[in-house]
């Protein structure tokens, strides 16, 4: 069984080379677009109603993967599923950015930690209700050698 | 440009009928079982430190798409992106839910959202860090109609 994922937009961002993107939205300031595909501009209706959106998308990883890696964050090998490693058996990528404006189908967004011209495969309202928990540990993360 | 998904795994759940699932993790306090695949259970190591895990699976949605839904929370259309509706054209699920234990390849879980069967697509640790935002906005979700 497979599933065939086909790009619904493109994102725009000021980074181009992996060393220098910021691992994560909420170490990034960084500002950039997001753009929809005009046939997919319909389904974008009451998104600029959230200050936060959910982008999935494709990791531009075309070397494979490791179930063990070393996270940007620690100098010990994990096992790949507990670590947010972007070279994964489905490279879908997920980050929370901050939705600025929408223009039609062009979203201005901040906290871009992906690479310019990555593939957009889905946008998701941010809904604390949804996607916050409380009480949470986190393992090796909240042990981690680097900051 | 396509992206070819596999399973890596598929989600055990009591539920197997779509009437009566819950909408939300927050709002199931069902427990169920995910079976990674034995070929990727080295990727599970390090994952029992964590509380919460990001579980992205495949909808099974083979009747397509729409735009615009009336959510389950609401009586007016919206634009798809804007809702967490399950038929989607990358139809990716997210469910953040509580890792109560790893036996190998199998994780227990609570607040179990998803139908018995759902393809696994990929297993992220749910960081705070990373994945919390205050001071939220939530457009239609705010004003909705049902609760």
């Amino acid at each position: 069984m497979e599933f065939m994922m086909k790009p619904i937009g493109i994102l725009h961002s000021p980074f181009t080379e992996k060393e220098g993107t910021p691992i994560q939205p909420t170490r990034s300031q960084a500002v950039g677009k997001v753009e929809v595909y005009p046939e997919y501009a319909d389904g974008l209706q009451d998104l600029e109603g959230f200050s936060h959106i959910i982008l999935l998308y494709a990791f531009h990883c075309s070397s494979g993967y490791s179930l063990q890696v070393k996270p940007f964050l620690d100098d010990q090998l994990r096992g790949l599923f507990a670590t947010r490693h972007p070279c994964r058996p489905n490279p879908i990528g997920l980050s929370i950015v901050r939705l600025l404006a929408r223009h039609e189908n062009i979203l201005d967004i901040e906290g871009v930690d992906m690479l310019d011209g990555t593939p957009l495969l889905d946008i998701k309202p941010y809904v604390p209700e949804f996607d916050v928990r409380n009480n949470v540990k986190t393992g090796w993360y909240a042990k981690r050698s680097k900051e």
